[in-house]
């Protein structure tokens, strides 16, 4: 291996662990096995024509195929595009035809919801075991395990023509609005950026430490920067990795027992879930995405869970873990609040503090700035969207979008999101952070704060409670006005106004759709 | 940082953990101060003339100035020659005008010993608290404390013209025959190299497991691959480095219950006069560079040492680390073993066994083959020394000079120098795993297996034992047929004759000297 080249992952995993599997859809496959698969797929491919540069999409679960399809596509130079299956359809369709995908690539888990593409795409292939279905809507319709079948047991032809800066894959953001945004990644980019991640995990002692040793299963999507570079890491550490399909939570903690899974990664929306399953537990999650509530932290250490929070993102990779200061007992609630938010951004990331103006702001604890963020993983734009990414990638930077102060302890805290943060005379009050302190509440289920219009302050803070049982605005109010005292927000914070609802809509990635929300309360009474 | 550029490491730290600390010759500096220093004495150089592609020899042993120099010629885009203080005097001469040191910079602990180069050398910079001194033999003499305090506090001119693919630095290995060949590092080789090394320690749950919550000192000195990585390190890792200076074992106990240190690296020599004093124990060492006789590694458990094993070089950086397999039970003697021999090889690192005819020999636990690697850090030649590049650096790989074997569970064994081994009858004698073998005897102190000259079979092996006690060749000759009854040897590997002798010569870098063994005993009756 001369360069970060993602199939040259493939040459130390049969090396140094030829026996270790892979599990998917019932099935195993040794690290040999599945190199021979994917030499075998990356060569009939070949002979159909796909060579560098030829853009694949890719619409699937995390499956032995789908993972079979990162390492092939790199053997070719071909362009890994990873459908993002919760985009609308026509978003879905936006994304392929900006992508320039030349095949399709689907499962049948998706084939049916799929059929309107066929006719618009020039060559599909179908990632099945069942050989017996056939597609008259599609141009040229293959096989995959008959293409596989096909392949000669070599490497392809232009394996050696591959380099470490050559785009790898292109993924599209759930944008909450206007179009999806797509990100290519180098070869080099997304490996240096997952080993990062996962590496930084290592170096801990608590949360989601990870080792050689670990079982792992993403439940995080393929399409979400490779399964937040699960695609990669256990065949680098030569550990076991367990492909859950469209396992429902129950599905899940039966591979987990099954499988002896330690290691996961998922959404907290996912964790929730799974913690409402009997008998999950004592394993160790790595969430983000989206906050964090203390109330599913307290549950998932109950659960002897060790969980850390990432923040990071499909226009950045990995930017920060969160972890337990040295100075703080592990074994204490603090411990676990800053595993809950404070993020230590990864080695070799750096992390300023903004201004309006773009002047950097110190890290004192209080003064509350933009993000911005440099690594040496960094893309330099979004995929042919100039107007956007001019207001995103600054001078070596991407502007995240965020908004975020540094502790004392230079803990990053991330705030809010700066279209999301409420200006009140004059005065940023960030909505992330009092959504994280209501929802200390052990009744709060979800809530967002969003601006109300008002006459004299420009916006007031309004908050949005659902609730599992009746509580009274007083208990709310009597918990921030805890935080007051002991210095952990603004008097002048605390909402005007609480609105209990049954449901909070939220988007498709499972974040709060603030958009929704303040059409529907910002000039509410 | 866009970039793998040394002096980038900087801005992490600063951001991450500014209050960390650095220890050095009984003082103490932030981060924070530390960069200080760093951009002060990079300006002042910059302003003496040393610029981009300007060659700095450094001979000093690991202090603070040291490591300063590091981070300054990087900034800078200075080329750090960090000069090998073990070389014979000529050869250290050698080095300096082949690498084409302008400048030198020397320690008041070298001062005296390099006072004969002061007139080859243009410019001298003593490194030192004492700015008493003067160097009439110098044509310029300045005093880096002098230097640094005129010193703007900003970044020097020129820093963003660094760019990864720049020298970084030049080393010179301790050949034990010819001249020393020179290895020059580029920053991103360097750092990626570096990073990979102890990301995998961090990975590993037995041995010298590392974190950022350790306390780090290198025994290494910086001339041998900047203390191994530990140049970059602590600093990547927001951790607490001690740098030793001179201390001898017993100074350097003192310093490990001051400043509880509790992950160091060092050769198996220096572990062993460790071990020889009173209180020392309960810390991870990271050991490498000559073979580890299984008595030391007892003795290490016994003292409650966790450590590992690195199989690299200056010339190929790191390759491999001992581990704990997976199915062996880490409180047996049977792991310590393991921990011992069994390289695990870094995850994006190949291995490949090759006959003489460079044809690849099997991982099948006995063929024995040249030990050729190749990684994403690996130099393409020896610096201006085509002759002996065309022999180890072929198509890509770095032919080592190591014989070794991969067992069945795919851990690398490194049997011997492929100029050690015995020719026999025409098969391979690996003389390191008989040497490893003889040094289970708990009165053998060292051992070296040389070949003895044989009319019948070519060679013979011969041992040249020291030992604590008195012993008789009977008993090493039982122990022996106890390896070859459980099949860890062959029979016809049993040396011939065992010579007991009072010391054995060993090289500069403390290895056994087979040059001057076989001189004396090849031909021996």
């Amino acid at each position: 291996m001369k360069n970060f080249v993602v199939h040259e992952l493939l040459y130390h995993a049969i090396i140094a662990h030829p026996d270790q599997v892979i599990v998917s859809d019932g099935k195993q496959f040794t690290f040999r096995q599945f190199y021979t698969r994917v030499v075998k797929i990356a060569n009939s491919l070949n002979k159909q024509g796909i060579k560098k540069g030829t853009v694949i999409g890719v619409l699937d679960v995390n499956s032995h195929r789908f993972l079979e399809m990162h390492y092939a596509c790199s053997m070719l130079g071909a362009i890994l595009h990873t459908i993002n299956f919760r985009l609308a359809p026509e978003q879905m369709v936006y994304s392929m035809e900006h992508a320039g995908d030349e095949w399709l690539f689907v499962s049948d888990v998706f084939v049916e919801a799929a059929k309107p593409l066929f006719s618009k795409f020039h060559n599909l292939v179908l990632m099945s075991d069942n050989r017996g279905q056939t597609f008259p809507e599609a141009q040229a319709a293959f096989h995959y395990e008959e293409l596989l079948e096909q392949g000669e047991e070599k490497e392809p032809d232009g394996i050696n023509d591959v380099k470490e800066t050559d785009i790898f894959s292109i993924f599209y953001t759930t944008g909450t609005t206007g179009k999806p945004k797509g990100i290519q990644y180098q070869h080099r980019t997304i490996i240096t950026g997952s080993i990062q991640l996962f590496h930084h995990l290592a170096l801990h002692k608590y949360g989601a430490r990870l080792s050689s040793r670990d079982v792992y299963m993403p439940l995080i999507p393929f399409f979400h920067i490779h399964a937040w570079g699960m695609a990669f890491f256990p065949l680098y550490l030569g550990a076991k990795l367990v492909l859950p399909g469209v396992a429902d939570p129950s599905g899940q903690l039966a591979l987990i027992k099954k499988e002896k899974i330690s290691w996961m990664n998922m959404v907290p929306t996912q964790l929730q879930m799974l913690l409402d399953q009997k008998g999950f537990g004592n394993v160790k999650v790595l969430t983000g995405g989206s906050p964090f509530a203390s109330g599913i932290a307290q549950k998932a250490q109950q659960a002897g869970i060790n969980f850390s929070l990432i923040y990071g993102g499909s226009d950045q990779l990995a930017t920060a873990i969160s972890v337990v200061p040295e100075e703080v007992d592990p074994h204490t609630s603090e411990a676990l609040e800053w595993l809950r938010v404070g993020m230590r951004p990864l080695p070799l990331v750096e992390v300023s503090l903004r201004a309006k103006d773009g002047r950097e702001l110190p890290h004192d604890g209080k003064s509350i700035g933009a993000v911005w963020v440099r690594s040496p993983w960094l893309p330099n734009c979004y995929y042919k969207d100039p107007e956007i990414s001019k207001v995103h990638f600054i001078d070596g930077w991407f502007r995240t979008g965020d908004l975020g102060f540094f502790s004392a302890n230079n803990l990053l805290y991330v705030a809010d999101r700066e279209g999301d943060a409420i200006k009140s005379g004059g005065e940023w009050i960030p909505t992330g952070m009092l959504e994280a302190f209501i929802s200390e509440h052990p009744a709060v289920v979800k809530v967002a704060v969003i601006p109300k219009n008002d006459e004299r302050w420009g916006q007031r803070p309004l908050a949005i409670v659902k609730t599992s049982e009746n509580i009274s605005r007083k208990e709310l109010l009597n918990l921030l006005k805890t935080k007051v005292k002991k210095g952990k927000l603004s008097k002048f914070w605390i909402p005007d106004q609480f609105i209990f609802v049954d449901e909070i809509p939220l988007t498709s990635a499972g974040k709060l759709n603030k958009k929704v929300l303040r059409e529907r309360y910002s000039n509410a009474k």
